[in-house]
């Protein structure tokens, strides 16, 4: 069965990096076959010099890294001598590689949220057509998951832990304006800009209720989202016997890489930290303040709306958070024109990937419009 | 597959009782074929004129009870009628209804601590040899079991959690002179007189580190007591790339005793209480403070010089419980009594059953010798 023949799709990110980390811990079991990845190229280059994958994408440009065959990431993505791929591209882009992995039947370890939100009726429908296995990156995701294994009866009840981010018991009306450094200052889990923006505001855990409706089939009166400042309980999940099943562990991304390349298995890692319960000492559970963090509230109505609506959500909201990352707009003001774009939208007949398309552009474009306007 | 027919042995006792509640809630999946009890008459009659089993038994004696047929237990547990057999006989006299199961093959829901805890290597080895199954019904082995599930790999680690009883923050100079009343009046579980004391001086807890090392394997170095005053996560394990599952729930003992007749599937059961996290708040965790609870130590150096230890272990316990509700010795005896009799014991040959049932007796009766002179 191993080494499992891998490739890693933005692979100078950091769930691509931290993939490369768990790739370089485990030499027998995992073979990295294939890099690609965006701008980054002189890291790219350095990887591609340590793992010599026979193939190399770099935002579409040629790339000359030894032996490599340069390839754009579709093709890269159903390449036969493929076993899993990793889609850690964020954005839309990943769509389209995350598709052709889907119809060559690979196993997918997906740490893009996008993909699901937008368009996951499509992908997982394409996936279940062509025999392919989507396996969550995500900790929440992934937490579920490994809380699922074994178990025969579907689950009543997913919870999400939130980390409830760094404004989590800020004074409410200094919320409006704070800075994108204070933004980007994550409590519990360090990430890449937009994420650790996304979780300042909950529209992190916004998309991630998303994504586990699509993932886990679970209506979304059953899926909670409980604040648990210290990120230790990745998810539960509860069954129709009271039970709840959790996974728990110090914050830590490779974790749920690692699981997505070793499951059903458990490969030892002493890169992983471990916990130690009297000095964790406490965890802490509350209900999210919906005042606080309207971007929740939104998302959950944009995957209740279904159609158009949650990749609507998605493009506004990085249109927004851009803005926002380049001071044009305030913090508050990623709530409010996510929420303005979302009441403005008409979705043109059924779901489609022409159809998904279009109305991110017209997100986009209406965010754009709207900040113009504030 | 159900239904499952079931014999409920100790069916008067506390998880007797709660196992009966759970097959009322479930008469399409569960028929009580037999039903046996020590003392309490009137209750088993009752027992008796609403399940309508086909075997009773009652301490020995001979019991109308309609058309039941009256069996002596061992004959009981092994009937060819029965799928499953509930051992809920509290002390040493589980072991023999649990060994007869074990060599019949049958499904054996364990509720019963001495049985694995004296005789543990005796019991799964018959157990194996004749294809039974050994269920835990205590929370904190279901819990482990519940986490297991599903995995492929050997835990690293096993972390048995423990309420810490009704002393754990009491001044340590008073906690030898407490009464009974005041052992007795458990935070978090109701359950009988002895596990209750067993829970105040940790005992219980040292069992059950024996009890786990014994039903997963685990060296005694890897499995962890953690004070959770809670009683919400009933037990956790890690695992090899240092992910921990827990198993959690409002404390209610019918969870663990549905759990063991269900599995490997859930069963939907409104009866059993459901987590309400915001309510629940805070979960504590700490160290367990070896001074003021002696027994955990000594269980769990009795379970690493195996042999007969545990098993003086288990009946110094008995006795000394039984003196101590009895008023003849102070709370702070029992572990004194324990860890003398302990002391002077020197076990006989290798294990069998005799040796355990000698080792017993005369742990017993080092015990009331003890106590005289103290």
């Amino acid at each position: 069965m191993f080494p499992n023949r891998l490739a890693v799709l933005g692979s100078t990110g950091s769930i691509g990096q931290q993939t490369l980390d768990v790739a370089r811990r485990h030499p027998d079991k995992i073979k990295v076959i294939a890099l690609a990845a965006g701008e980054n190229v002189n890291l790219l280059q350095k990887q591609a010099a340590e793992f010599k994958p026979r193939l190399v994408s770099c935002a579409g440009r040629s790339l000359v890294c030894g032996d490599s065959v340069c390839l754009p990431p579709e093709q890269m993505a159903r390449h036969p001598d493929l076993d899993i791929v990793v889609i850690a591209v964020p954005g839309g882009v990943g769509l389209a590689p995350a598709l052709a992995a889907a119809r060559a039947g690979k196993i997918i370890a997906l740490a893009n949220k996008e993909c699901l939100v937008a368009a996951g009726e499509i992908l997982l429908d394409e996936a279940e057509k062509f025999g392919a296995h989507i396996r969550p990156v995500d900790s929440e995701h992934s937490a579920i998951w490994q809380c699922l294994a074994g178990e025969t009866t579907r689950p009543e009840k997913l919870i999400l832990t939130a980390s409830g981010g760094p404004f989590r018991n800020y004074p409410l009306e200094k919320i409006e304006s704070v800075t994108p450094e204070q933004a980007l200052a994550h409590p519990s889990w360090k990430m890449g800009k937009k994420v650790t923006v996304d979780s300042a505001t909950l529209m992190n855990k916004g998309l991630e209720v998303i994504e586990a409706h699509r993932l886990y089939g679970i209506p979304y009166e059953r899926i909670e989202v409980v604040i648990h400042p210290q990120s230790i309980i990745h998810s539960m999940v509860e069954f129709a016997d009271g039970a709840v099943k959790a996974q728990l562990s110090p914050p830590d991304m490779r974790l749920p890489i690692q699981y997505a390349l070793s499951y059903p298995d458990r490969w030892g890692n002493p890169d992983l930290p471990r916990a130690d319960w009297p000095k964790i000492g406490r965890l802490d559970f509350s209900a999210p303040d919906l005042d606080r963090f309207p971007c929740l509230k939104l998302a959950i109505e944009a995957g209740k709306k279904g159609n158009t609506f949650p990749a609507v959500l998605a493009a506004a909201d990085e249109e927004a958070v851009n803005l926002f990352l380049d001071r044009k707009i305030t913090f508050g003001d990623i709530a409010l024109l996510v929420e303005r774009t979302l009441e403005a939208h008409i979705p043109v007949g059924s779901l489609s990937l022409e159809s998904i398309a279009a109305a991110e552009q017209w997100a986009r474009q209406k965010v754009l419009e709207l900040a113009r306007s504030l």
